[in-house]
C-alpha cells in the first residue's frame, strides 16, 4: 500500500510541477516577457495544460485512487496521506465529468470573449457583447449539465471556487449583509469630492520603497518573495518558497500601499502552506473566499486600522512631506476609510464593494436559471445598481460591461470576494480573542504574532480540508455575516459621529 | 502521409514547448527567482525533462519517423519537411542508444561534481577533485560505449555539440592554428601592466545604458529581447521572438560592452531562425561552434574593430569623460585588442584564448583514450601551459581546476570555442566579399546590412542541415584556419609595428 501511495504521490508531483510551471510562465508573460513572445508562450501554456490534464484524468490515476481506498480508511482523516487521497479523488471525479471538447470550447470562448468585450466596453455598447455572452452562458449551462446532485445550477459553478458551498448558503449570508449594508451606506456614504492631498503627487520610487517597507514588516521575506510591476496586480507562486507579487504605481494616488498589502496577504497564505505538502495538489490555498479573506485582512483590517497608522503615519509624512506634512493623522485615516458610492467595482471602498458583488451574484443566478433573459440584463443591472448604491448608471461601460469576468464565462466567482470579506472579520475576531494585545503590537510595528497565528491555524493546512471544514477549524463555526456587519458599523459609525 | 507528418509535427511541438519551458525556467532561476525557490525549481526542471525525454524516445515517435521515410524521400532535401524528418530521426536514434539509468547517473554526477569542484578549486587541491573526475570520465566512457561507428572516443562526445564533425578534422585545424599562434603570441604578446584608464571607474548605470545603445544598433529589438543581470552572462530563449540576454557590470572594468555584444550575437542567431521552424527541433542554432562564431563575430570582428570605434568612441568618451576624456582613440583601440598571456581562460584576450582551448582539447583526447592517467593530469597541464603560453602555473586554481566543465563531465565541448573563432572569420570574409562597404557602414553606425546578410544566409536555416552543410552553404567550403590566422596576424602585426 505504501508503494501504491508513493506511486500516486510521484504522479501528482509531476502534475503539480507542470501546474506550477504554468503559473510561472503566466507570471513571466505578464511581468517579464518581451511582447513578441506571446504567440509561442500561448502554445507552451496550452501544451503544459494538455499534458497535466491528460496525466491527471487518466485511468491510471483513477486506478491508484481506487486501490488506495482501504489505505485511506486506515489513516486518521486529518493525516496528510488520507487528505491527499480524499481531495485528489474529488478532483479526479470532477475532472472526469467534463468532456475534452467542451473544455476546449470553453477555453476558446474565453480568449475570443476578451476581444469582443474590450471592443464593446470601449464603445459602451452592451448589444455588441450580448451574442458572445449568450454563447458563454450556454457553454456554462452545458458544463452544469455534466454534473448531478445540485439544488441550483449556480451550485456547480460555485463549487469550482468554493468547494462544497451551496448557493442557498451564500444567498442567506449575502441577504443578511445587504439588508444591513444598503441603509448603512445610505447613511454614512459621502458625496463630497476626495480630500485634495489624496491626489499627491507621490513620486513612484518612494511609493515602491515604502510598499516594500510595509510588507516586509507584515512578513514578506526577500529570500522567498519578489515584488514587480504590472498593469493589473496579482499574486502568483511557483512553490511555497517562491512567491511573486505584483503591484502598480501612479503618481496621483497612494492606493499602491494597500495593493501591496493585499497581494502580500495572498502571498503569505501560499508561503505558509506546510512544506510537507509541497509538490502535491494540497499545496495551495483552500478556496477563493479564504484566499480573499487573507488579502482583505492584511489590506483592510490591519492596513486601514488606527493602530497600524499610529505606527507608520510619521514615516508616511516624512516620505511625502510636501503633500502630507500638514495633514494630521486623523484626516489621513478618514480619507483612506471614506465610504463613497461609485460606479466601478475595482475602485470601490471597503463597504460599498460588497454591494457591487451582491448585484452580480443575484444577476448571475437569474441568468443561469433562465429567470433573466440577456435582452433584459442591462435594464436589470441599471435598476438594481441605483437601488443598492443610489447612483443612476450613465452608460454600459460604467455599468454592465465594466468587468471582464463574464467575457471569460467566469460565473460563480464574484461572490467569493464578499465571502472573503465576511470571513476575514470572523478570523480576525478569533485571533484577537486569543491575542488581545494585537492592536498594541501593531502600534509598535509588530505583526509577527498575527502572522504566526494565521500560519499555524490556517495557512499550513493548505487544501487538506474543505473550505467549510477549514473555516470551522480556524474560527470554530460556519460562515456568518454578523461580525463583518458589526465591524463595518463600528468603524464607519465612528467616522461619521466623531 | 500529410496527416502522419502533421502528427509528428504536433508531437515534436509539444516536446519543443517543454524544452523551451525548461530553458525559461533556468533563465528565471538564474535571473529572477528568490533563492529559497531552488529546491522546487530543480524538481520542476527534472519533471519537464523526464516528460519531454519520454515523449521523444517513445516507440510512437520512432514509428512515425519510420512511416514517413517515403514522404521524406519524395521531398527536396532542403525542404523544411524533409529536414525535420531527417534531423529528428538522427536525434531519435542517438537518444534511444543511451539507457535511462546511465543518463540519470550522469545527471547526478554533474550536480555532485559542482560542489566537489568548487571546494577543490577553493583549496587549490587537484587531488581532492581527482576521484570525482575519474568517475565522470568513466561515465563518459560508458556513454561512448553506447555508440558504434567512431574513429576516436572523442568523436562521440564532439557529436553532441558539433554533429558529424570528426576529431581528426578538429585536430588538423587546431594543429594548423597552434603552429602559427604559439610563435605569433611569443612575438606580439605583452607583459606590461594594463593601461591605467582600463580600470575606470566606470559607473554601472552608464555601462548599462551604453551596452543597450550598442546592441540596439546591432539588432537587439526590445519587442523581442531582454537584457538582465547575472554573475555569469549567457543567452537563452523561449522562442525566436523571445530572447533573454544577461550581462554583468563591475565599476573597474568596461568588458561589459563586449559581453553585451557577445551575448547579443548568440541572441541574434536564435532570433533569426525562420519562423516557419518555430516550435520544432529545428528552431535553434545548428551547433556550438556556429553559435560561437556569431557571438565572436559581433563581439570581436565588429565590436573590436577600428570602424566600429570610429563611430562610437566619441560617445564612449562623453559617457566616461573623467576616465577617457584625455585618452585618444588609438590608445583605446590598442588597449581593447592587447595580447597578453594570462592564466584564466575566461579572461583571456582574443588571440591567447585559443591556446587555452587547444590545451584542453589535447588533454581530453588523451584522457579518453587512456594515454594520460588522471594521476598525471596536473603535471601534463602545467608543462603544456608553460610551453604554449610561456607562463609557469603557480597553483591548481589558476591551472587544471579553473573550469567547471570537467566537473560536469563536459568533455568534447571546449574545442567548439576555437572552431567558432575560426568560422567567424570565414563567414566575415564571405560577407565582406559580397558587401565590400561594410566598414564604411560601421563608421556610420549602421549594422543592418550585415545583420540581414547573416540572417538570410545562416540564422534562418536553424538546424535544418548539419553544421558542415550549413558552413558550406554560407562560405562555400569546409572549415579552414587560414583566414583566422591571417586575420590575427594582420590585426596584431599592425598593433606592434605601428
Amino acid at each position: 500500500m505504501e508503494q501504491r501511495y508513493a506511486e500516486l504521490k510521484a504522479r501528482l508531483a509531476q502534475i503539480f510541477d507542470l501546474r506550477r510551471t504554468q503559473e510561472l510562465l503566466f507570471w513571466d508573460q505578464t511581468v517579464m516577457m518581451p511582447p513578441a513572445g506571446a504567440a509561442v508562450r500561448s502554445a507552451q501554456l496550452s501544451t503544459l495544460d494538455q499534458i497535466a490534464h491528460g496525466l491527471f484524468v487518466s485511468d491510471e490515476t483513477g486506478g491508484l485512487l481506487e486501490e488506495l481506498r482501504p489505505y485511506e480508511e486506515s489513516l486518521p482523516y486529518e493525516s496528510d496521506e488520507a487528505s491527499l487521497i480524499r481531495v485528489t479523488r474529488r478532483d479526479w471525479e470532477k475532472a472526469r465529468r467534463v468532456p475534452a471538447d467542451l473544455a476546449a470550447e470553453m477555453v476558446r470562448a474565453v480568449s475570443e470573449g476578451q476581444e469582443i468585450w474590450a471592443k464593446a466596453r470601449e464603445e459602451a455598447n452592451y448589444e455588441l457583447f450580448r451574442p458572445h455572452l449568450q454563447h458563454a452562458l450556454e457553454l456554462k449551462l452545458r458544463y452544469v449539465d455534466c454534473f448531478e446532485d445540485y439544488d441550483d445550477p449556480y451550485d456547480v459553478l460555485l463549487d469550482d471556487f468554493e468547494r462544497g458551498m451551496k448557493t442557498a448558503e451564500v444567498r442567506a449570508v449575502l441577504d443578511d449583509l445587504k439588508a444591513e449594508l444598503v441603509p448603512l451606506i445610505a447613511e454614512v456614504g459621502s458625496s463630497e469630492p476626495d480630500e485634495p492631498f489624496m491626489s499627491g503627487p507621490f513620486p513612484v520610487g518612494a511609493q515602491h520603497d515604502l510598499s516594500l517597507h510595509l510588507i516586509e514588516r507584515l512578513g514578506y521575506d526577500p529570500r522567498c518573495f519578489r515584488l514587480d510591476l504590472t498593469a493589473h496586480p496579482f499574486a502568483a507562486h511557483s512553490g511555497t518558497q517562491d512567491i511573486r507579487l505584483t503591484t502598480r504605481y501612479v503618481e496621483n494616488d497612494l492606493s499602491s500601499l494597500f495593493t501591496a498589502m493585499h497581494e502580500c496577504g495572498h502571498g503569505l497564505y501560499e508561503h505558509g502552506v506546510s512544506q510537507a505538502l509541497e509538490r502535491t495538489p494540497l499545496a495551495t490555498g483552500v478556496s477563493y473566499a479564504l484566499h480573499e479573506s487573507q488579502s482583505r485582512l492584511w489590506e483592510n483590517i490591519v492596513g486601514r486600522s488606527r493602530p497600524f497608522w499610529n505606527h507608520f503615519y510619521p514615516r508616511l509624512q516624512k516620505t511625502f512631506p510636501d503633500v502630507l506634512g500638514n495633514v494630521d493623522q486623523e484626516r489621513w485615516y478618514r480619507a483612506i476609510n471614506r465610504v463613497k458610492p461609485s460606479y466601478i467595482r475595482v475602485d470601490a471602498d471597503e463597504a460599498t464593494y460588497n454591494l457591487h458583488v451582491i448585484l452580480r451574484f443575484e444577476l448571475e443566478q437569474e441568468m443561469l436559471s433562465g429567470r433573466l433573459a440577456l435582452t433584459d440584463l442591462r435594464e436589470a443591472w441599471n435598476a438594481r445598481f441605483e437601488e443598492y448604491l443610489g447612483l443612476p448608471v450613465p452608460n454600459d461601460s460604467l455599468g454592465v460591461l465594466q468587468d471582464v469576468h463574464w467575457a471569460g464565462a467566469g460565473f460563480g466567482y464574484f461572490s467569493t470576494y464578499t465571502l472573503g470579506n465576511i470571513m476575514s472579520v470572523q478570523i480576525w475576531e478569533k485571533a484577537l480573542s486569543e491575542l488581545p494585545d494585537l492592536p498594541e503590537q501593531f502600534e509598535a510595528g509588530e505583526f509577527g504574532q498575527l502572522h504566526e497565528w494565521l500560519r499555524t491555524r490556517l495557512y499550513a493546512l493548505g487544501r487538506k480540508f474543505t473550505p467549510k471544514e477549514t473555516l470551522e477549524r480556524v474560527v470554530g463555526g460556519p460562515i456568518d455575516a454578523a461580525p463583518y456587519v458589526r465591524y463595518l458599523k463600528d468603524k464607519l459609525g465612528a467616522l461619521t459621529t466623531a
